[in-house]
């Protein structure tokens, strides 16, 4: 490196962002009308409707913390880097509005094989759930990585005012739901890591995938945020300890988690007989990235069993926070209670 | 790595976030009140004002790219993490609302050394541009990297509905302006790389350091915005011969620029003398990251000598795109005219 910026007359970024502008258009993904103007300017312009606010979200996708190259297909990178952001949005009760990629990857992944690039086939990925949920794909950054691949997805959401569902706004009294299954996501991860050849090759988003191609619980959490008497949400990212831990610290409250009560994946349940993991419990309270909505009502609510076709378990109950109790408990099936450790996914953590 | 996600007990990542919204509280830049819900939920909130609309642009700065450790002080880095978004946001006329950072950093610049730490530092350096502009870091994602340390920064703002500056408003017969003086950035870069261990130290952001601490131009760009007959506008980032292009394109149209009438900085001046650079002008053509703005204006347009401080050089004009001309023209001292190419700087150029 000469310097920090060599100069050249190629224009390989320009191509690049203007190959990617003719894979958005192909899409066609319109959106509501409020992505007033998308790529190829310094920035996008986003026109909210009367009486909305603005719910903006960022999530990295690093190569070799989130995903690797020889376990995953691009078309899952792409899946999981944009359903990791509507998941934030569908924690808060939003509906997607557009999403921003800045992406730094090695030059050899924009090189076209077979007819597709690495980089085209992760647009692929992406663009189709972007267009399931009319989310926009409206800007973003673009830069040669010296290392492994990085992506930054932002997305932008709209809520309607004082509407959104906060992780601070669980009360003592309130049970504590969470849609779906879990421990999923960390089953179909253990099984990859055993035989990466084949799932490397599942390219589509298909049902039956947790942690290649999450499903992100966007219109349940749409419903969930005008249902009366639901009053915190989180999705289920780092794991259920943890983010249950995120709702007490936030809220101030602790909570009680019933273990027989825990809807747990049958893939979860499939390690634990192959011998994975230990239990499928385990994988269910720890594993994460199930990017199920965890969330709580109070005693007005009426929570029905499904929501927008997803199951809805009611796992527990949020209690007041006590100096000598643990913040979060777990009452197993002879009614004796423990401390349940946070346990779930974090970064700088010293193992 | 045994798996993508090693588990831990240790809380590295919540330790960070919890002493980053500290530093963020400290420096108490609120705003105007349009974020309502910041660091620490799924999703941070903004309410925009009646009448107006949210730009969003969003930018990486990478460790061996855009910055070295060994070149630039944490303070430095982060100031100019956030500036290149401020600047984009001046270019669109816009008023700064919110910023969101997004990192991954090796495990050791979370560690403090006398103090602090070089992720402390970054901070330091971008909350005092944030605070300056009124602009609220309200939230963001942390991980781990496993090579350089890489930022993404993205930056909401406000604009009045359809009175942003867009690229593609320039019209035959504008005027072309730039504000400030161009190549000091590229020529302090030049400096910074013959005597490293001067330039590391300089942490403060004050004036002359037009490449370790550039000034966005905000109050200029939302000047021009209300300014009748101002028809496109660009920051100049890539590169005065780039992003001259880039309106080209964008406007469809083509441009003449006269040599003479160019603001070379000082720096640059310097820097030709000194013999680093072959020519002064070169360096404000093609340098990059001067983070001036460039804009165009009709016949109507009164545009002062400066605007909110800043000198303002009338430096060419629009013209007719013509089939065999160059969309970018240089008139020399002499009256000769000849094609100006985009040399400046380009990711995944072919170099």
């Amino acid at each position: 490196m000469a310097g920090l910026k060599a100069k050249s007359e190629m224009y390989g970024e320009r191509a690049l962002i203007a190959a990617l502008r003719r894979q958005v258009k192909a899409r066609g993904v319109r959106g509501a009308g409020e992505v007033r103007l998308g790529i190829g300017d310094d920035c996008a312009i986003v026109r909210p409707r009367a009486g909305e606010e603005i719910v903006v979200t960022t999530d990295f996708s690093l190569e070799g913390v989130h995903f690797r190259r020889d376990w995953h297909a691009p078309e899952a990178v792409g899946h999981r880097c944009l359903a990791r952001g509507l998941s934030d949005l569908a924690a808060m009760g939003a509906r997607p509005v557009a999403a921003f990629l800045s992406m730094a990857v090695p030059r050899e992944l924009t090189v076209a094989r077979r007819g597709q690039s690495w980089v085209g086939r992760f647009f692929d990925g992406m663009l189709a759930l972007a267009e399931q949920y009319g989310c926009v794909l409206a800007g973003g950054d673009t830069a040669e990585a010296r290392g492994g691949a990085c992506f930054d997805i932002v997305v932008l959401g709209a809520v309607r005012r004082g509407r959104a569902l906060l992780r601070s706004g669980a009360k003592a009294g309130d049970s504590i739901y969470v849609t779906g299954a879990l421990g999923g996501a960390a089953a179909e991860l253990l099984a990859v890591e055993r035989c990466p050849r084949k799932f490397v090759r599942v390219t589509k988003a298909e049902a039956g995938h947790p942690h290649l191609f999450p499903e992100p619980r966007v219109k349940v959490g749409q419903r969930l945020a005008a249902m009366w008497g639901v009053r915190a949400a989180i999705d289920v990212s780092d794991g259920l300890s943890t983010d249950l831990t995120h709702i007490c610290e936030e809220s101030g409250v602790a909570a009680e988690l019933d273990a027989e009560a825990i809807p747990v994946h049958a893939l979860a349940m499939e390690a634990e007989r192959k011998g994975w993991a230990a239990s499928a419990m385990e994988l269910a309270l720890h594993g994460g990235e199930d990017y199920e909505l965890l969330f709580t009502a109070g005693p007005e609510a009426r929570v029905p069993r499904s929501v927008a076709g997803v199951p809805v378990h009611r796992i527990g109950r949020i209690v007041r926070r006590m100096a000598r109790r643990p913040q979060v408990m777990l009452r197993d099936a002879d009614g004796s209670v423990r401390a349940l450790e946070a346990r779930g996914w974090e970064h700088f953590r010293s193992s």
